[in-house]
């Protein structure tokens, strides 16, 4: 469907918008599913958009919003008066949705928002969701789901859904409580529609059932529900009653989003960013990296420049210090990347720490040994330098040894420390193995270019 | 629960399968989860876990089996009698994963398995999943769902579910058929719940429903669930016919992968590792970028030796090569990063190429100034020396910006290629910007060191 968003067909909308023709923009847009519109977003101005939204009927206005990007969700609120927020959109949201849109406005707002919610319950129940941390299960939870007493006739149970299930979108999952409302377990669809009309809930629900505390982190969330191939997934309180149900629809944006920032962080940038951002935006979030690796860059070059004769007397030397820098980088990277995926992925095992590194050393000793052939050939047949060659090829074997160790070890020592491992990939890593690369080098050209003659 | 699998667990489990105690052993797994047991692959031997997998019934040992990593499984399928994978296993599994497990097989082990296996239809439906690609929308769904015919009325509706649900672990959705079992619309369970006896399938069921063809790309598959939050997605043919469903778990894999596929590229890794795969396999996955890298830093030595004199006469020349380097890779896979991000999750947007382009210059040159000048002041007052402050700081000025331009423009060009942008991030693109970085840096400073002198 969203192969309708054409440059042609907004183009078409905006001249639609212009002459304020309600019913043609209307028509226009019941074609495209709120994701679509949301998407429109950056190729329209805010008075456009903001034109748009509040035409169409508020269940799919309120869909529009849940489906923006947070700071385009933020441009769009900050303009809107209070009481349309909560009439417009708060009023139509699950209540995960509604706390999320809340949480991000101006606490000011939030507390006007919150009073003009016609319903109470909805309101007392984002005003509980608001209480958890955003990255727990608490925050990534909704209130809305369907509960059954274990002692209820599956005639009262299904009575009883039908009340409860006008206030939910699909229901995947009945759940079972005792009368404190402890989570007792699971009733399936299937088991309902297969069930005779004269059992109980307690004959016929799961038992065995996962689920997790409010305070679980949302990455801790997102790993049970991978490995358990979960659709939805209860969430309790501290003695075991029933809050909430995250849903995998919320968990597959923890997954992306956690993928996205280790790869940027990977790549030097240091914020969440998106193409289509400002330059300003773009400039911040990429600096802080530049401005390490160029700090990095001036140590080496201080480095460097205590091996200023030799430099001068085998000029030679200098050519392979890119050649030295960008595999020390290379294989550091390398080895931090497997860890660093391993440690999100949560797929380390139980190989212990000295059993990793000495497998690192074995990859790095096969590498190396096959690269530090190829470049001996290379300066043996080309170049005819004899304390060039052993020098360049024997630095670079220890190079990248020295490279592999300090890959592992970095991101397994920042992640005990409970630092994001994804740190010690990118230019970090690379500007370590830099300067420890290059002081090798030059060290070990002494020695040799000593020993030749 | 996995918490349960601590070393000390698995050396108890180890003794009692030395002593092939069944009893024990069941007893052990029993609190279990499949994925679980499945994680213990890499701490048992092949002849322990085939013990205990061969213990399980055969519903749980299946699970085991669908949870194994796709190496680990083709080992232990080898060593097992085809009767043995039919009846074991192949029965108790939704198509989607027996097609993937015998998909796995070697050419003539696929046959004798399915000639095993006692359903029929089953393998009917094996044979029908195994012809479509496996990166297709068609490779990723099962056959299994709940369809019923428009015409139908409530009760007749509820009677057919339940003798299809028999097949089923769950039910999300049921698709609505014509006759000629082309896909209608879905009618929802809630909707079922709430219908009076008397109604008719057509005068409830949703009409607009998403799907995709068997033909669609796995990618593609994802970016629809992920945008438009579909927990199940009806496949058809080309005609219309309903001809299965994916699930959302099964995407959330495509997803894992697709992430990390990128991330590994990024980080010169060529194919799929895990820190538990052995040296021989970690080594050969880092090698080929390894070698470009080489081969790289070899080009570059010949780029800088044709600058030999320049060095011997100014050897601090050679003090700022890795910083200027450094720089050229780390802005260049910067700009790849958010492009090749873009792409993968089509967040592109409708912004033209040229816009693109110019922004990066912008951000380019807003970095590059701040940069340059840290440096300028930096070799001003301490290496006094006039021309190699200007020649460092000019030339990383125009590096930074043709880094920014190769960094955007290479992703883009290999996407339109049809080859993987994320190819672009990573050694290839960090050698191409050394190569050219340091070209304009000695240039630069033979112009630079002539005005000054």
């Amino acid at each position: 469907m969203s192969n309708l968003l054409t440059r042609d067909y907004i183009n078409e909308l905006r001249s639609i918008i212009e002459k304020k023709d309600d019913g043609a923009a209307l028509e226009k847009l019941e074609q495209l599913h709120p994701a679509d519109i949301a998407e429109m977003y950056e190729n329209l101005s805010l008075e456009e958009i903001t034109y748009l939204v509040l035409l169409l009927d508020p269940e799919k206005a309120s869909d529009v919003l849940v489906e923006l990007e947070e700071d385009e969700r933020e441009s769009f609120l900050e303009a809107l008066p209070s009481e349309i927020i909560a009439s417009h959109f708060i009023d139509n949201m699950d209540s995960d949705d509604a706390a999320d849109v809340i949480g991000d406005l101006a606490e000011e707002k939030q507390q006007e928002v919150l009073l003009h919610i016609d319903n109470v319950d909805q309101a007392g129940d984002i005003v509980d969701l608001l209480g958890y941390d955003e990255d727990s299960a608490g925050g990534l939870m909704a209130k809305e789901l369907i509960r059954v007493n274990e002692n209820w006739g599956v005639t009262t149970c299904i009575r009883e859904m039908r009340k409860q299930a006008a206030d939910l979108d699909e229901i995947y999952y009945i759940y079972v409580v005792s009368d404190e409302n402890v989570l007792l377990g699971v009733l399936s669809l299937k088991a309902l529609l297969l069930a005779s009309a004269s059992s109980k809930v307690k004959d016929i629900y799961e038992a065995d059932i996962r689920s997790v505390r409010t305070d679980t982190d949302s990455e801790e969330v997102a790993q049970i529900m991978e490995k358990y191939d979960l659709i939805v997934l209860p969430v309790t309180d501290s003695i075991g009653r029933l809050m909430g149900r995250i849903t995998i629809d919320d968990v597959v944006d923890v997954i992306r989003d956690e993928a996205e920032k280790d790869y940027q962080l990977a790549s030097g940038i240091t914020t969440d960013v998106e193409t289509t951002d400002s330059p300003a935006r773009l400039s911040r979030a990429r600096l802080p990296w530049l401005i390490i690796g160029l700090l990095g860059g001036i140590v080496v070059s201080g480095v460097i420049s205590r091996f200023e004769e030799d430099i001068q007397i085998n000029p030679e030397m200098a050519f392979f210090i890119p050649l030295i820098a960008a595999m020390a980088g290379n294989v550091g990277i390398q080895s931090s990347a497997i860890i660093v995926q391993g440690i999100a992925s949560n797929s380390l095992g139980l190989e212990s720490t000295i059993r990793k590194l000495g497998k690192e050393v074995v990859v790095a000793l096969m590498n190396g040994l096959i690269l530090a052939t190829i470049l001996f050939l290379y300066n043996f047949f080309i170049n005819h330098n004899l304390a060039l060659t052993f020098t360049v090829s024997s630095s670079l074997l220890v190079v990248i040894m020295f490279a592999a160790l300090f890959g592992t070890m970095i991101p397994l020592f920042l992640n005990r420390l409970k630092i994001d491992p994804a740190l010690a990939t990118g230019p970090f890593i690379t500007t370590m193995n830099d300067i420890m690369g290059l002081f090798i080098y030059f060290l070990m050209g002494r020695l040799l270019y000593g020993a030749f003659m």
